[in-house]
């Protein structure tokens, strides 16, 4: 064996995780025999800001908010020096749908709110640790509006079936697909917006001249563990065929694309373990998702819209037939059986055809917290997948409702939109041009295949991170976002995950240095 | 021994829980061999409507909403077939201080109610479940203030001081009592305003001929416990000296008349046990706090203002000191001390004396609810004690600049206030006329000296209910407001308590019954 492709830990990926845990053991542990492997040509991950834009801004096409700063640790050290610049905007957001001319939000007589916020104490009580799995989030608020039905008006109804999807938008995922279980996360603390967090992993880059120790372009594609006498070693194969060995292996490529290994799909960035994932472990991949949050950002000429109101809900056209089916069911609060569900909900299924209202947009005004003339619209499955392939053009005409409607409703601009990628089209008074549209393409990167982890209808988180704790064959530790309950799908989750496989590779090496004294 | 004198089960109180106890033994059990002692020359206790007012309107002296839509069980049953109608409103409520003309939920700039639900959530982790009970809400705030400093402006740490007293008002007591571990309670679900709720009790007086079991004006003033072989009664003496006897005694007082009966204070209403309360009992009896939720109804002219908004909340006066002292520590969000605390909440200890802006309210506008001309004010302890002695013109004095800032800031109204109690008084355009005020003297009442259960710094409650649990010496069983976790201090917790110990009684009696057969 050439030894100088030995070395003590292995790290695979470039992202927040990988570099976290490099990190951790050259500064903490002083383990600095440490090689990061990284598929792509750039680092970072999916905490990434895209090229310069219209206005020569860059965007974060990955994480952007420090999430539940409240507990978040690593915003807790942001704090104190931040690496990266940030704002805590977090006003009440806005709530528009096509129908009316009023925000939702602020209509008197829907008074929405406190009902909005009494479904929420629904699903946790109901879902929240006591109880099955099997009841999607759309079915599970139908369950809510048929047991509260007398309280509650024909328009809270409508309204709030169409609002809860906003739940869609923190999960990146279908409404009837997302576990009612878990999908209604306790917010803890407000969350940050960071300017540029693409740069967030140069904190670790510019330390210890870690870029000589990462190899950019160079996928892993096997892990062999072999046994030697108590001894564990791993034996890595990367794209090019090179071989390396070390003794512990810190793995950190997406839960889509470990779910992709495990199904033994032979494709970029998938990995051939030998021996295989356990049974138990393969198992328990089985039973957790990914969802595919995209990111639009429409780029205007200037600021021609109000700044007030940082956030807001462009809410899919509603669902009133869904309601009337309801109330013809005649329940009066009594059980709805999953046939009485199955009855009501047709309508509501995954239309053929992708059109704009079939679905919520949670609507970002850069204006507001960055003065940048751009607007963000975030989406969800299916509907990322559909539209990360349109060209602009195609982009621009499939948004064109929301974009008018929002301007309208949430931003008080009544002037004509107009796209214009032209950079010298002039502008007239009464007109708003769009410029450019800059976005995600997650769900078709092979080295992504999505956004983040999502728990669906049968999914079992908690199965799922027992198993994934235990390793591959001990030497063999996975981190990132997925593998984690707080910051779960979050940049702080997967630096905690890295702290926690770095810490136990620093036990696991104590072990065996005791038991080699004892020999 | 007179056997006229004996019932299988002795009620003391005809107040909520008594009433229910009473319905339940009939109506599930055919156990009709009941006697009621009531010590006052009315029914319902703590459930009461006040005497006609200036507009012939009757106000609720006691409780006035179902808390908790979603879990409260007797509001699942009223909303079958209400016995009393209800509004459910529970828009957001407005908030105002003396300072600032703008309503402070609605400034964009100071954006507070992020920072308050942020708050909320620090609470609930820091305390709920996991830590001592030796910080009161004031000290918990400020070291929230403290911990999360450099994400506040100023305007916000000042605002939030003063907003988080809106607490006291749910528990009828000072922040500086209060325990940050018990106070902030998760609500579940919306609240249910009632029209009325005195007449509550007559839905179980006009059944089974209840009444003619009740025995008003006859207050209970010791309880002798004697052992016949295995078999245990009860003997009670009345305050006229009457004495009866029971297999089973339901005891409704008052946790204040049963904290001071432990204490073998003898007032009306208290209670000689004989052999007294078990030494753990007395203990948990002290470790457990009574609030003083005042309510004061001011009924004016006529409706002159807007019904926009239901709800509100008049700040006091800010503790501008307290955050600049708080700030001169320059801890930068380290760990604040006892003494730390110490030196800078001096200001904010209990003044000598009684002035209307060192006080937050609760602000009720009942012509949004129910069209009536009147605006109600909560108070808490120890305010409610100082206020309620007062007579109508001096309390028009105390309130009069709370009043005059509500009726501008949160009801846009703009008339000259006047107090003019007499009925024929001319009422100009640009006045308004307080005509009468009605409030609560529940502090000097002795059959409550107070409103309900509060947790107060190192109070236990835990303890409380464990030991009461239990009752005294088997037969004795306790019933009421404060013997619940679920739906404390309310009519539904009060009733469930008589669910409990109906059901305990009957097992009592099945267990004694199969003993018989056994010898
Ligand atoms: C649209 C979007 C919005 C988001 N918003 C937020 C937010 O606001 N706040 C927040 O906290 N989080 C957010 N997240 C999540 C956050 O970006 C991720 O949780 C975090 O960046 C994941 O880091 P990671 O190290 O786990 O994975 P990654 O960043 O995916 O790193 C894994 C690395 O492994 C590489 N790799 C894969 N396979 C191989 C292989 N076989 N060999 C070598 N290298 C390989 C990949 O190229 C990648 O660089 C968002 C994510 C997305 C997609
Ligand atoms: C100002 C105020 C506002 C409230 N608001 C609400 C609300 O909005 N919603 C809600 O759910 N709850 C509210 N409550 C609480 C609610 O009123 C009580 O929880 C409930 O009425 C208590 O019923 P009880 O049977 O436990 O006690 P009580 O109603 O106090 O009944 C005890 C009875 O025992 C009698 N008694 C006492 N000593 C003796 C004796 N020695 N012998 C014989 N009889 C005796 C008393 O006279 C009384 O009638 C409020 C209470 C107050 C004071």
């Amino acid at each position: 064996m050439n030894m100088t492709n030995h070395h003590k830990v292995i790290i695979i990926g470039a992202g927040i995780s990988g570099l976290k845990a490099a990190n951790l053991l050259i500064n903490e542990h002083n383990i600095t025999d440490i090689k990061i492997f990284e598929a792509r040509d750039r680092y970072g991950g999916r905490l990434v800001s895209s090229e310069p834009g219209y206005h020569n801004q860059n965007y974060d096409l990955g994480a952007s908010w420090h999430h539940d700063i409240l507990i978040n640790s690593m915003f807790q050290e942001e704090r104190k020096t931040p690496y990266r610049p940030y704002v805590i905007e977090d006003d009440n957001f806005a709530i528009v749908d096509y129908d009316s001319e009023e925000r939702l939000d602020q209509c008197k007589k829907l008074n929405i709110m406190p009902v909005y916020n009494e479904l929420t104490t629904f699903l946790k009580l109901n879902y929240f640790g006591n109880l099955n799995n099997s009841l999607s989030l759309r079915d599970a608020v139908i369950m809510y509006i048929n047991k509260m039905g007398d309280t509650l008006t024909k328009d809270q109804k409508v309204t709030l079936l169409s609002l809860s999807r906003y739940t869609e938008l923190w999960n990146g995922d279908s409404w009837n697909l997302i576990s009612a279980e878990d999908c209604v996360g306790d917010h803890f603390g407000r969350n940050a917006l960071v300017n540029n967090f693409g740069l967030y992993p140069n904190k670790y880059l510019d330390q210890n001249n870690l870029k000589d120790k990462v190899v950019l372009n160079t996928a892993v594609t096997s892990i062999d563990v072999i046994k030697n006498g108590s001894k564990k070693m791993a034996t890595l194969t990367t794209g090019n065929n090179e071989v390396y060995t070390a003794d512990y292996v810190i793995c950190s490529i997406p839960l889509s694309l470990l779910k992709k290994s495990s199904e033994n799909c032979k494709q970029l960035g998938s990995i051939k373990f030998n021996p295989p994932l356990s049974h138990s472990f393969t198992s328990a991949l089985s039973k957790i998702s990914f969802g595919s949050l995209g990111k639009f950002f429409f780029e205007f000429d200037s600021i021609k819209w109000s700044t007030d109101q940082s956030r807001a809900i462009q809410m899919s056209k509603n669902f009133t037939k869904t309601i009337e089916l309801l109330d013809d069911l005649n329940l009066n609060g009594n059980f709805l059986t999953t046939a009485d569900l199955k009855s009501i909900t047709s309508e509501t299924d995954e239309p053929k055809e992708y059109k704009c209202d079939d679905y919520p947009y949670f609507v970002l005004n850069l204006a507001s917290s960055f003065k940048i003339p751009t607007i963000l619209f975030l989406t969800q499955y299916p509907l990322t997948e559909y539209l990360e392939k349109l060209s602009k053009q195609q982009l621009y005409e499939f948004f064109k409702p929301a974009l008018i409607n929002s301007l309208k409703k949430i931003f008080k601009c009544d002037k004509t939109l107009k796209y214009s990628p032209d950079h010298d089209e002039k502008v007239s008074d009464d007109e708003i041009h769009l410029k450019n549209i800059i976005h995600t393409s997650w769900t078709s990167d092979p080295l992504a295949l999505g956004a983040y982890t999502s728990i669906r209808v049968h999914d079992s988180f908690d199965t799922f991170l027992e198993e994934s704790m235990k390793g591959h064959e001990d030497i063999v530790r996975f981190v990132g976002e997925a593998y984690v309950s707080e910051g779960n799908g979050c940049v702080w989750g997967a630096e905690k995950t890295a702290e926690r496989e770095v810490k136990n590779i620093i036990e696991l090496e104590m072990t065996k240095e005791v038991n080699s004294l004892k020999i």
